[in-house]
């Protein structure tokens, strides 16, 4: 199963935070503000806590997404994505 | 199934053109650069051949997810949206 997750955040420290946290639960980045990955269900968990809390109270919207791999297989892309590559982004 | 599409395009006229074509195919704004909503394989297909076309040459990436009703109810949010609810913002 992948784990998509999206976020809406305009404070600039805040979204580095939420990009952090991804990136250490092992999601890789896809887009400016979304990152996938293939994680297990305990360690989508613990990444949800890990997201609430750094969002606390602060305007913001974040939406995680389980996608199955049969659904995966139909995953379109349109356009190439733009300098995000140095940080390792990914088309899994 | 649900079909979930998340745009990263910094031109902001482009990314108007992005947002209303998706409203126009049936989708819902659910975050400022995501759109989801309920729409059947051919007019998932014809959005995209729409989606492709807006967006020519220019810069940006935008990503077509196909997510099924089981994994839909795994969908989980933290914090609200803000600002986008007058454009009929919908959890759906």
């Amino acid at each position: 199963m992948y784990t998509l997750v999206i976020y809406d955040i305009t404070d600039d420290a805040l979204r580095l935070r939420i990009a952090e946290a991804c990136k250490e639960f092992g999601l890789v980045r896809i887009q400016k503000s979304a990152f996938l990955g293939k994680i297990d269900s305990q360690r989508r968990k613990s990444l949800r806590i890990r997201l609430k809390e750094i969002l606390g109270n602060n305007p913001g919207n974040i939406q995680i997404f389980l996608i199955c791999e049969a659904d995966m297989r139909f995953r379109e892309m349109i356009g190439e994505p733009t300098g995000y590559e140095e940080e390792g982004i990914m088309f899994l």
